[in-house]
C-alpha cells in the first residue's frame, strides 16, 4: 500500500506537479515523494478576532474563494499526501461542505471541532484514527500526521516534504521563522525587566508534522489546563511523550493571515501566483498532444506549470474553478467552435470572474489547407469573439501557428512572451472596479 | 518658549489637527499637547533586504509618494513636535533631501547614518543637540526625544502623546504588542529546548521615547559591541542609565513593513485613509467661510478631518501634494473659472494622478440671483469640464445650494453621504490600469 502513494493514476487528481528529473530547472524542482502514509489536520475553528472583521479570516473570499480552499489546494497539489481534515464550528459545517462541493476538493473530510484550538487539533486527530475507509478517501491510518493553520495558504509541496521526513525519523518537527521584533520580559507593573538574546530564540510556525503514535498520546496523557490554555504541539510531544521536535527554518510564505492589513497582502500574493500556472486543453488530435508536450516542456523556462489535458469534461471540469490561465489547441481542422464551446463551460461553472480569465487558442495549420479568404474570416470572427469575451472579463488572443513556414521555436517564443505578461494582467483590477464605468 | 509648543500660530502647517474640547467626538478626540519640547529621531538607514527589493522600502512609492514621506507626514501633523531628524546613509542624501523639498515638510533636517542602527540613531540624537537655531526649524535642545522606524507610517499622534509623557516621566518608554507567534529556545543542534510563556513576553515595537540625558548618556556609554550588534535602545537605557521604560501597549497600526507583502498591505491602508481627510478652500467670500465652518463641524460626525483655507497659493500649495480630496465653496457670485483655476494649480503641482482625486464644488446661491437658464448653462459647462477633467483621473461633482429654499441640514447630510462615498471611490483603481483600456 505504502509503495503507491506516488502512483500516477493519482495524477488526475487536478494540479498535481508531474514527478521531473531532478536538476531539470532551478524553478520548479521535481516533487519529492515520502514513502508513507501522510495526512493532515487543518484547525480552522478560529473566529479571527484579530482582523476586526465579521467573517472569520478562513472564510474571506479571494477571488471569489474563500482563503481556506487555497491552502487545502496547497495540500491536495502534493501527490503524497493522502488525506485532509478540515476542523470547523459546529455552526460552520455546512458553510465548509459547501465550500469543498463548489471547489470540488477530494480528500478532504469535515469534522466539528472543540472550544479551543487544541481541542479542535486533538478531534482532528482522532478523526484520521478512524479506519472506517470511507470510500471516496481510501485512506490507512497515517504514519505522520502535519498539522497546519487554515490561514497559511502559501505552504509549499518542498518544506511539507521536509518537516514530514524530520517528523518520521524524529517524532516531531515544527516550523520556525526568526524573530521580526525584539521579545521582552515584562515585569508585573509593566517596566522592562529584560530583552532576549534574537540570535538565541525563533518564532514557532506552522506547518509541525509528528507520528501518530507521538500526536495521539500526547493528547491522551495532556491535562484539561493544556486543553484550554496550551498553544504549542511541539511542547506537549516534550512533555508527555519525551520527543524533542526537529526544528526547521520556513520561507517567509510560510506567514500566517492574522490582521485585517494582511487580506490585501493575501490577495497580492494571489494574484502573482495566478500567472504561474495554466490549463493546456489539447482534443483528441494527435497533432495538438504532440504541440502540448513541446509547451509544457518550453513552460518550465517560462517559471510556468502547464496541465495537460484533453478536455473539461468529468474532473477536469474543477480546472474551470480554480484555473485562470487555458491555452486552447486545436488540430489542423480547427474551428471557432471549440473557443465557443469554453466560453459556454465557463458560464456553466457559474464562476464570478471578478478578476479576469486568459484564453490563448492556438490554432495549428499548414499554409496549403487554408484559403488566404478564409483565413481572413476567421481572423475576423476570433475578434469579434474577443470583444464579446472581454465584456465578461475574459481576455482571448488567437495565435495561428503555419507550421510549413515559419520554425516551430518562432512560435513557442512568442507564446512565451505572452505567458510572461500574465503577469502584468493579472495585476490589473477587473473592469467592473474601473473608475471608467 | 516651552509653553508655546501648541500656539494656534503653529496651525499653519499643513494638516494639523484643530485643538478640539475633550468628548467632543468618539472617534477623533482632541489632541492632547505636552508642555515640552520633543523632537524625533527616524533611522532610515535600512537596505531593506528582507523586501527582496532594490528600493529600501522606506523609500518605495505608494500612490506616487515615497512611504517615509508618509512617516515624516504623521509626525508632522502633530503639533507638539518640534523638529524631525532622519538618519539615511550617505548616498541617499540627495534623494532624502529632493524628497523633502517635492512633498513639501518642514521641521525635518536630513543627517548622513552611521553602519548600524545604533550608530545611525546615536547620529540623529547628536544632530538634536547642537543648538545652532537653524532659521527654519527654530528647535531647542528637546526634553524627549522620541525614536521610530520610517518603514512605520500609520503611529498615531495619540499613541506619540502616550509614549512621550511616560518618558518625560519615567526617563524611558517604549511600545509593545502580544506576541504572534510563540517564542522557542533552540538547542545548538536544533532542536526544541523550551516554549516561552507568550503570557509573560511581548514583542518590542516602536516608536519608544527617553529624556534627551537618558539616550544621550546611554550612548555615551555603551561599548562598540553594542553599536555593532545591539538592537534594542531601551536595553541600553537600562544598562548604562540603570532607567527601566515604562512599556505601554501600542494599537496594531504600529506594524512595521518588512517583507514584499507588507507593501501591498501598506498601499491597501493608504488608500483607505485617504477617505479621511479633505481640503476646503473658501477664497475671500465671508458666507463661504462661514459655511466652512459649519461642513468642518459636520465631518467630525462622518470620522473626516476637514482643513479650512482661504487658498491654494504659498504654504498651502502643500496641500496639493498631500490631499486627495478637496472641497470648494464658492460664495454668492460664483464662476467656473475658480474650478478651472484649481484644475490648473493641480497640473502645475505636476503630481503623477496615478489614484483618482475628487473635487467638490459647492456652490451657494439664492433663488433670486439666477435666471434659471443661467443655472442650466452652467450645469451643462460644470459637466463638461467633469468630463475633460476624468480623462486626467480627477473626479469633479457639482453641488449648488439655494439657501433661501431648503435648509442648510439638508445639504450638509448630501455632502455627508458624498465624502461617506469617497472610501469606495480611492478603493477603486487608476482609470490608466483598467484592464478596458
Amino acid at each position: 500500500m505504502e509503495g503507491d502513494i506516488c502512483d500516477p493514476d493519482r495524477a488526475a487528481y487536478p494540479r498535481i506537479f508531474p514527478p521531473r528529473e531532478a536538476g531539470e530547472s532551478d524553478h520548479q524542482p521535481f516533487e519529492r515523494c515520502v514513502n508513507f502514509p501522510v495526512s493532515v489536520v487543518l484547525p480552522a475553528a478560529g473566529t479571527g478576532e484579530r482582523t476586526g472583521l465579521q467573517t472569520p479570516k478562513q472564510f474571506c473570499s479571494f477571488l471569489g474563494r474563500p482563503l481556506i480552499s487555497y491552502t487545502i489546494q496547497a495540500f491536495e497539489r502534493v501527490s503524497w499526501i493522502q488525506s485532509i481534515v478540515v476542523v470547523v464550528l459546529k455552526e460552520n459545517m455546512a458553510l465548509m461542505t459547501d465550500i469543498i462541493q463548489r471547489f470540488q476538493h477530494r480528500k478532504v473530510r469535515v469534522v466539528p471541532g472543540g472550544s479551543t484550538r487544541h481541542r479542535s487539533i486533538c478531534s482532528g486527530v482522532l478523526a484520521l484514527g478512524e479506519l472506517e475507509g470511507e470510500e471516496s478517501h481510501a485512506a490507512v491510518q497515517p504514519k505522520v500526521v502535519i498539522i497546519h493553520d487554515a490561514v497559511r495558504p502559501f505552504v509549499e509541496a518542498d518544506f511539507l516534504y521536509k518537516i514530514a521526513m524530520a517528523a518520521k525519523e524524529q517524532g516531531a518537527a515544527g516550523a520556525i521563522r526568526p524573530l521580526v521584533s525584539t521579545v521582552i520580559a515584562t515585569t508585573s507593573e509593566g517596566y522592562l525587566d529584560h530583552s532576549l538574546d534574537r540570535a538565541k530564540y525563533r518564532a514557532s510556525e506552522m506547518p509541525q508534522g509528528f507520528t501518530y503514535d507521538v500526536i495521539y498520546q500526547a493528547y491522551q496523557r495532556c491535562t484539561e489546563s493544556d486543553f484550554d490554555f496550551g498553544t504549542e504541539c511541539l511542547h506537549l510531544a516534550l512533555q508527555y511523550c519525551g520527543v524533542s521536535a526537529k526544528l526547521i527554518e520556513g520561507p517567509p510564505t510560510l506567514w500566517k493571515v492574522t490582521y485585517k492589513r494582511d487580506l490585501a497582502a493575501a490577495e497580492s500574493i494571489i494574484k502573482e501566483t495566478l500567472s504561474r500556472s495554466a490549463c493546456v486543453v489539447t482534443g483528441a488530435s494527435a497533432q495538438a498532444v504532440t504541440l502540448a508536450g513541446t509547451l509544457q516542456k518550453a513552460a518550465r523556462t517560462w517559471d510556468m506549470e502547464l496541465n495537460v489535458i484533453p478536455d473539461l469534461k468529468g474532473d477536469n471540469g474543477s480546472y474551470l474553478l480554480t484555473e485562470w490561465n487555458f491555452i486552447l489547441v486545436s488540430g489542423s481542422l480547427p474551428c471557432l467552435s471549440e473557443v465557443e464551446a469554453i466560453l459556454t463551460d465557463f458560464k456553466a461553472a457559474n464562476r464570478a470572474p471578478l478578476h479576469p480569465f486568459v484564453i490563448v487558442w492556438v490554432h495549428l495549420s499548414s499554409s496549403d489547407e487554408l484559403s488566404i479568404s478564409r483565413t481572413m474570416a476567421e481572423q475576423v470572427a476570433i475578434m469579434d469573439l474577443a470583444s464579446a469575451a472581454k465584456l465578461q472579463n475574459i481576455f482571448l488572443y488567437g495565435i495561428q501557428i503555419h507550421q510549413s513556414k515559419i520554425p516551430l521555436e518562432v512560435y513557442m517564443r512568442a507564446l512565451g512572451s505572452l505567458c510572461g505578461n500574465l503577469t502584468s494582467l493579472h495585476r490589473k483590477k477587473p473592469r467592473n472596479h474601473s473608475p471608467s464605468q
